[in-house]
This record gives C-alpha cells, sequence and structure tokens, in this order.
C-alpha cells in the first residue's frame, strides 16, 4: 500500500540509513513519498507548481472559437466547480476580450500612463514613477457582461465561469486625477487600453473619483499579461469591459465618448441602460453544479458564490425544493463590497430528485432576481425571455436520484 | 518608439486590414504588442503564466544548503522586496522543512486522515469526505521560527522571507473532534504529517478547539505540494513548524508528547518557553528595503507588512530618523486575524543619510520591540543579543545618500 520511492539522488547522498528511517515509519495513510526529480530543483525553489493530481483548466467559451478567426476574441472560462474561498488563482482568473486575442506582450520599462484632456496639468507616468505613489491594495471580483447562463450549458464553468475574484493593488485614481488637476464641466474620463484594436471605455467621473484603482499588482505579484500587465484600471463593481487592461491613456472629457467598446451603454430605454455598468448582485451554487456526481445520501455543503457591483453581500439563501423554500445560507468567507463571499448550507441529501438555487442580497438590500421575475420585468414569457445587460438571474441545478447534476435551465 | 508586431499567425488569418487598424492608433505607449506563439495559445488557455519581464524569485536560505546534504532540509525564502497587497502567491509561497527535502508526490485518492486516541470513535476519513464536511475561508500568515535577521544579511528576503500569507480553505479541527468525541482528561492533540521523516507537533487541546483549520485549498485552489498537498493543518499564528503538511494522523493524547519537531518548545526557563508557539506582533518594512536604491530625492511610499500570532494588527508606525521618532502609518489593506497586514507611510525623502524602522500593535495591544528592549529582556548587549525563540525585533534600514538601501544590524 505504502509505495514510498526514496528520491535516487537523496539516497544516493544521504546513504542507505534514510531509507530506514522511512520504511520504519507508520503506514496509516497511502501516500506516495516519491522524490521530485532532482532536475527540477532549482527550479522548484524559484517558483513552486501545483501537484501533477491536480487539472483544473480553464476552456474557451464554446460559442466562441477562441481565438476567433480574427485574432480578436479570447474568452476563457475560470473552472468555478473546483473554486475554494474567494481568491481566484492568478493562472486560472477568467480572461474576455474582443481587443485582441494576442495577449500584449509589453516591457514596463517601456509603458507610460497619461491623463490628459481637461485637466490643469498633463501628467505622464513611468511604471516606476506610479509604484513611488501611495498605493492601496482591495479585494474585487470583475465579471464580463456575457456571463449568461443557457439551456445548453454543462457546467457551472460554463453558465458562470466570466467572473473571478482577486486582491488588486495600485494607486487610487483619485489621486492622480488630483494631481493632475480636473476642470470645471469635466464629468466623464475616457480610459484607454495599449492593445491592437485602442479599447477604451467612458466611465462617469464621479466613480472614478469614488473607489477607482489604477493596479500594478494582482493577488500578490505583477498583475499577469492575460489581466494587463503592466497597468489596469479597476472599475469596482461594473462589468468587466470598463476594467481596462494595459491601461495607457485617461482623457477628462465634458460628456459620454462613443468608443469602440459600446455594446449598448447607452440606450433610449431606461430600463435597458439602468441594467449597464453595474453588476449583479449574483450567485451561484459551484457544488454541487452541472456534471458533477453526488456518491449517494447522505451529508454535504453546499457551497457557492456572491457578488455585487453595488456593495458587500450581506447573506445569501438556497432552496433545496426548486424555490418553494428558502433556508438562510453561512457566509463562509469574509465579504467585502464588489467582491465574491463564499455562502454555504450544511444538508443532508435524502437520494430524491430535487432543484437546487441560490439567491443573495447585498448591502443596499436588494435581492438576486428569480428568471420569472426578470420574464416579468421585461414582459416576456420565460422561457423566452433574452437577458439583455447583465443576467443575475437564479440559477437552478437538478439533482437525480442517481445523485447526478445537470443544468436545471430550460 | 511603438514596435508592434502583428503577430504572424493572426496577421496572416485576419487579413492586412488589422494591420492598418494597429498602426493607426495612437502611439502614446511604447507598447511591445508582440503576439503570443501560436503553438502555446492552447497551454496559455488552461492555465495562465506570468510575464516575461517578471523575474521575481524564491532563493534558498544561505546558511542552510538547500537541498541539503541528506535532503532533509529544504528553506526557501519568499521574496518580500516585490510583494504588494497581503496575499503571497503561491507559487512564491516560502517554504521550510526539516522532514525531508523532496516534496512528497501524493495521490489525493490514497491520503487518509485518522483521528484516534482519547476518542470515541476514532475516524478516517478520505479526502473526498473531508470536503463534503462544512468548510471556512480564512486569510492567515505563516512564518518559520527561524525568520531571523542577521547583520550579514542583504536583502529583506534574507531577513524576512520565512513568512508568507494566504486564503486558506478547510474543515475546522473542532468539528472533526466532536465528530469523534474528545475523553475527558485529554489535553493535547499530537497532528503528524506524511513525510519520509514522520514530523508531528504536540498542540494544546483548547488551540485545536479554538481556530484550527484542516486546510486543502489554498489561495483558490488545492494546496501546493511544497505546502502540504492534499492536506495542511492551519494552526494559525503559532509557529511554522505546527503549520503539519500532508497531514495524516491526529492523535487525541493527556500530555505533551516530544516529537522530532521540538526544538526546545518545552524549557525549563518559564522567559523562553512564553517566547514559543506563537509568533509576533512583528513588522518589516518591504520597500524600501535592502539592495534596493532610491533613484533620488523626493516622494515615496515606505511600504511594509505586519503580523501577529495574537490577533489582527491594529496599527504600525514608521521613524526615518533610526527610532527616535514615530510617524503613524495607514493600513492599506484589510487586517484579519493572524494575517499578514500592508501598512505605509507617504514620505518626502530630502536626500539625507537616514535610518528606516517600522513596529506594528496587534488587538492585545502588544508593541512590536526593539532589538535594544529584547536585549534587556534577556540581560544581554544588544551587539551580542541572540535571540532566543521567534525574533520579533525592529528590522533598521539604511539609506545612504545615493539612494541605496543597506540592512541596519550590526
Amino acid at each position: 500500500m505504502d509505495s514510498k520511492k526514496p528520491n535516487r539522488r537523496r539516497f544516493l547522498k544521504g546513504g542507505a540509513a534514510l531509507a530506514g528511517l522511512a520504511s520504519g515509519g507508520a503506514r496509516l495513510a497511502n501516500a506516495q513519498t516519491q522524490g521530485t526529480p532532482a532536475k527540477k530543483i532549482d527550479e522548484l525553489i524559484a517558483y513552486g507548481e501545483r501537484s501533477r493530481f491536480v487539472s483544473s483548466v480553464r476552456v474557451p467559451v464554446a460559442e466562441r472559437h477562441s481565438p476567433d478567426e480574427f485574432g480578436l476574441t479570447f474568452h476563457v472560462l475560470a473552472p468555478l466547480q473546483d473554486s475554494v474561498g474567494i481568491i481566484t488563482p492568478s493562472s486560472l482568473f477568467y480572461t474576455a476580450t474582443h481587443r485582441g486575442a494576442f495577449v500584449p506582450d509589453i516591457d514596463p520599462r517601456e509603458h507610460r500612463l497619461m491623463i490628459h484632456g481637461m485637466v490643469d496639468r498633463p501628467l505622464v507616468f513611468t511604471m516606476d514613477e506610479l509604484k513611488r505613489l501611495p498605493s492601496v491594495s482591495r479585494i474585487h471580483f470583475i465579471e464580463c457582461l456575457g456571463n449568461r447562463a443557457r439551456p445548453t450549458h454543462k457546467t457551472v464553468q460554463e453558465t458562470h465561469g466570466l467572473t473571478s475574484c482577486a486582491e488588486w493593488t495600485g494607486v487610487p485614481l483619485s489621486l492622480l486625477l488630483k494631481e493632475a488637476g480636473v476642470q470645471n464641466g469635466a464629468s466623464w474620463i475616457v480610459a484607454e487600453g495599449a492593445e491592437e484594436v485602442k479599447g477604451s471605455s467612458s466611465i462617469p467621473l464621479a466613480k472614478a473619483m469614488d473607489d477607482c484603482v489604477v493596479c500594478y499588482g494582482m493577488n500578490g505579484e505583477p498583475l499577469r499579461p492575460q489581466q494587463g500587465f503592466p497597468l489596469r484600471l479597476m472599475v469596482p463593481g461594473f462589468e468587466g469591459i470598463y476594467q481596462i487592461k494595459y491601461l495607457r491613456r485617461i482623457k477628462l472629457v465634458d460628456r459620454y465618448y462613443m468608443t469602440y467598446d459600446d455594446y449598448g451603454h447607452i440606450n433610449a430605454d431606461p430600463k435597458a441602460s439602468a441594467l449597464t455598468h453595474q453588476i449583479g448582485p449574483k450567485s451561484v451554487i459551484t457544488f454541487p453544479s452541472g456534471g458533477q456526481k453526488l456518491p449517494g445520501p447522505g451529508f454535504y455543503e453546499i457551497s457557492g458564490l456572491a457578488w455585487s457591483g453595488a456593495g458587500a453581500i450581506r447573506g445569501a439563501e438556497i432552496s433545496t425544493d426548486g424555490g418553494r423554500s428558502w433556508k438562510k445560507a453561512e457566509l463562509r468567507s469574509p465579504a467585502f463590497p464588489m467582491a465574491h463571499a463564499r455562502f454555504a448550507l450544511n444538508w443532508n441529501w435524502d437520494g430524491k430528485e430535487c432543484v437546487l438555487m441560490s439567491r443573495c442580497t447585498d448591502e443596499l438590500g436588494t435581492v438576486q432576481p428569480t428568471r420569472a421575475e426578470i420574464a416579468k420585468y421585461w414582459n416576456e414569457s420565460e422561457d423566452k425571455v433574452r437577458v439583455r445587460g447583465a443576467d443575475n438571474s437564479v440559477q437552478p441545478w437538478k439533482i437525480a436520484s442517481d445523485g447526478s447534476v445537470q443544468n436545471g435551465l430550460s
């Protein structure tokens, strides 16, 4: 059972005495204490790796070949079914772009950020200059507006994988704007990235002065290239397209600017425009979720993620009967403003077919809507409702009597 | 200046029109928007990488060849000089062991955790069984008792790199112990890992029932092999050796058990034994720190990390005159119990020689001591003080008039 194979190099160097020590130990766990190949030791000292038994990976969005034939679209889903806690590992953080699929390979020594337009003192910063300024570190989610569950989706990675959460570090944008001196009449900023397609977004000045951060750090190290290395604008709670990667320019202007990135953010229908910018409140059960299988009746922790663009998550509820009744879930992680929160419910499955759902409430008291409520809002039938803007409807997971879990959307 | 090289594959597929689009864009930032090699696309979709311009790595402890000639010691320091925020990336998390340098390569399907000894119902859990139980996610630091600054150390990686901080997810140990039924008279647990050397630690039952967590998750994914994959005992605020990796056995006992891991935790000197188990309060300035260089006089953010084994960090102070006067620093991250907190002070350097120091206060009101205070406590001269137990003394960094930073210890 206990198949220990002392590493050859260690064995040769340390002598046979150690082999005796190892084999003399208790044989309780069936751990394979197999040595790391010697040639990799230096590499493992420098930068550790995950276990070869861990294979969780991102996958491209099925509806969009990724990268597409024009090399512009690159939508890759985070494996939420394997997630624990609230931090998404940087290597598994979702990424989505229409601005050029091939990740810009930016030398940070060459990168600049310009702040100009309706300011008293236009400024250009090097990365080194930005890093000398006062910084903050905050945990925030990002979610793509296109994060919509469809009946054809099989897993939570497919239904909800275009959101992730990380610790972000950088300079408050308000500090840079005050340094530049915002002129009277300025009411929007236009933030632009350095991709081949110069993507940009118009953001209200009030938001820019409130809680936006010009980030160079993510989860304790420099931003990853797929997340905008070396500089990204965090616009907490706003949809993903506002979180400008490869940030190189912020222009102060006196009106909303139409940009390449506009997917109907200006809309004559006040219902539709009300749904833009801000995300959620939204939640989803990550275990048990589509494609997973419960081995049999008994105790389980139902676990999920909740988030809101309007602030912190105050609570979450779980239904195990398709929405007829709801039980209060526990928050089992910190719940920061505009961050994922981990909720859970202790559950004894009786082995019968059932439908699991979750819904959350944010600090403004807004409750995540059901699909039926959204249908009523848009005056469409529930099976036909095409969710405009962000889809934050309740996600059902159907559990069959054999324990297999399927998407409950129809 | 703007050396854009459209990716060949994209270029061929997308046609020349896109090249025009790219070159027609503003040429503000000097970003190299060079494509990712096509052959790596699938890999980059699955699991993202850091930028080739980022080279921060861990280094072995200089005093200990790592791995040593017996393959037992493996001490690798986290690059705190490059740290931002409070999360340490899992690939850069420090690691230290005397229990076999070669990382156990454990198949989680074969791993078991046994709880036995003075319990009513001895239990053995598979990993799948543990993951069905109620879980919590908390941010905690770990620090090795051997994390001691010496005058010969040049960088903060060398002086303080044996501490890191992560989000940990797992089952509260109290839940497992209650399930097993702790018998009257049990007062300690002995926790054992699955390394070749069966390392174990004795932990007071009161601590085990308080806030210990049997962890399978770290920073949102399974524990890394160097951090104990698939299972690690978190003992918040206790020194690193108690955070048993590859956890396979917990025995309930009625007294302190001497183990392979004992480095004088039982000591006739009450002063010495009082210093065991719990870490801090401790802090260190990570920028500017040894080996870095300020490009010239002007504004800088002095930034550092503070932590305490006794609870949350309540505040930190910074001295820019070698400890004669202290200014209140700001906490610029959340400050969780037994977690790193990021503090900072806005500073205008006048270009003159000076000595920077930091000290912190935890929620019990305990203030980090200076080296002089520790010398007085042990009744030794300051230059000769050999710090017993954990060294949490104030770290000085000397800034020369050319901006270069050196270790201020002598």
